[in-house]
């Protein structure tokens, strides 16, 4: 049986849908009814209900964004970085498997290849990486998990939520049988506040950046393969392969829904954060050789974005 | 035999000292040898060794000062509220009874008597105040260990080095059986970078306010006999009984040191924090009537005062 802590949240439900469509055995667990945050109570249940596995998905993320994590910091720890800490304790203590849902959010830019030497380049609104992005995109190149998070409390500036996020993956990675999943930036078909592509249709002007980003049904799909196919424990970016720019999500948008609406752009970084942002984005591109070698299959970003926008169902 | 974490430290060497005069068989386990950090690792040595209990005094407090814990996040979080997790859940999984070295630095101000009702003060650089405290200090009462914190991430502003703390007794407040301990602003006779009289003698100008404080050695025997009283598990103020003023204990440095130096004082909070500090800092008085009502036997902070300045042993 397969534990699921956080089924009601944005990712979790995504789990608890396809562990249903796969006809898993699993019991969401809910803390209405047990207090799961606690670590005695939540070793019990594991020595009580003995999972082959557990997942992982609750987090704190901030409402209506991750500026309010800024305000929010004791249960921005709580959520993000403590209480996974005692997940993987727990699970750790019983000697159950399990998996975290981490984010990639824990980066700022991507890699540019220069005459054969990878560069990490952070402010992609900049004309020159612009027109780089756009004449060749194969010379940016993202994170693999090797690299050491350059967005973190270790890496300043950088978000409380971000922050918190690095921090945990510094507390649980290496301990007991357990895979790290980066998810980022999700969306998919379903209209709605967490989609990445509902947020860009409401944002007043559109923040131009680059970024990986992972549809929520493959990511789930993906975190779950892992686990099925027996790939190594550890950290894996799952995101769709490839990257996109957020004016070529804005351009998709226009040519698919046709909405009635004009689209602006914040000019700059600066113009940005200035007027619309508190604390600082993690913009970032994902490598995924990993979770590709390990033998999962997931759809490039251009096609998993194309059926988001075609099979599009309004809220 | 007492498992003894932290022993190199300022507190943990005052345990450690304390221990050995009782003839009790402890055990300093040092990170060189056992990286007890690591939860498994730590799981792996309270299963071999079996303590009858464990002391947890290690902690990041920041160098020079608390201003240092805003620099480093990581660190603050990982050795004052993740470690203190990892100890509080092995040894909940392990069945070992255990104490926390906390801080009282979760508090601001004190409460103040007016009209029979107590009424929280936190500005105790006022002329109004100052009087209060030098004409009726009967009417300045502690924080019990019943309040709320209210110099943490929930109640801002608060220092980061405070956030974590405070954040940390949250989160272990309860599980197993553990104290918590809550030392505050430790001084004793022995010159040095840690010892609150050495530091009022090297500010360049003094900060002044009302302060609970905890006598180094009192505090430990405090904290030991608590435990073999067999006291109640939970949480406890453990200050020599009593507040005192900066100007206070610079007037006693004055008469039994005879320093050459002349003292001055800030002229307020504002002039402090405008000039002096980037944190802000916690001042606070404290209550014992718990500690005292378990049986321990503790000195009236003017007795343990007086005691050092009159074996101040220099530097």
């Amino acid at each position: 049986m397969i534990l699921l802590l956080g089924a009601t949240g944005y990712i979790g439900e995504a789990f608890a849908s396809e562990l249903r469509r796969r006809g898993a055995d699993f019991l969401p667990l809910s803390r209405g009814q047990v207090d799961y945050t606690r670590f005695e109570v939540l070793l019990e249940q594991l020595r009580l209900r003995k999972p082959s596995f557990l997942i992982n998905a609750a987090g704190y993320t901030g409402k209506p964004n991750v500026d309010a994590c800024e305000a929010h910091k004791a249960d921005t720890l709580q959520g993000n970085t403590l209480f996974p800490q005692t997940v993987a304790q727990a699970c750790a203590a019983a000697g159950i498997p399990w998996g975290h849902v981490s984010s990639g959010c824990i980066y700022s830019g991507a890699k540019v290849i220069v005459n054969g030497q990878a560069r990490v380049e952070k402010d992609f609104t900049t004309p020159a990486l612009r027109a780089l992005v756009e004449k060749s995109p194969e010379s940016v190149r993202g994170f693999t998990e090797t690299d050491v998070p350059n967005f973190s409390f270790r890496d300043l500036p950088c978000s409380f939520y971000s922050g918190t996020k690095a921090l945990c993956e510094e507390a649980i990675a290496g301990m007991g049988q357990s895979y790290i999943w980066r998810l980022r930036i999700p969306f998919d078909e379903y209209d709605g506040a967490r989609n990445y592509l509902s947020k860009v249709q409401r944002y007043s002007k559109v923040y131009d950046n680059v970024n990986s980003i992972s549809h929520r049904a493959d990511f789930v799909k993906a975190c779950l393969d892992l686990w099925e196919l027996r790939a190594p424990y550890g950290t894996y970016n799952v995101t769709n392969p490839g990257f996109v720019t957020t004016r070529h999500v804005v351009e998709l948008i226009q040519q698919r829904l046709k909405p009635a609406r004009k689209f602006e752009f914040w000019a700059s970084d600066e113009e940005f954060y200035r007027v619309a942002a508190q604390t600082p984005r993690s913009n970032c591109v994902m490598d995924t050789t990993k979770l590709l070698a390990a033998g999962v299959k997931i759809r490039p970003v251009e096609e998993a974005l194309e059926a988001s926008l075609k099979h599009w169902k309004p809220e």
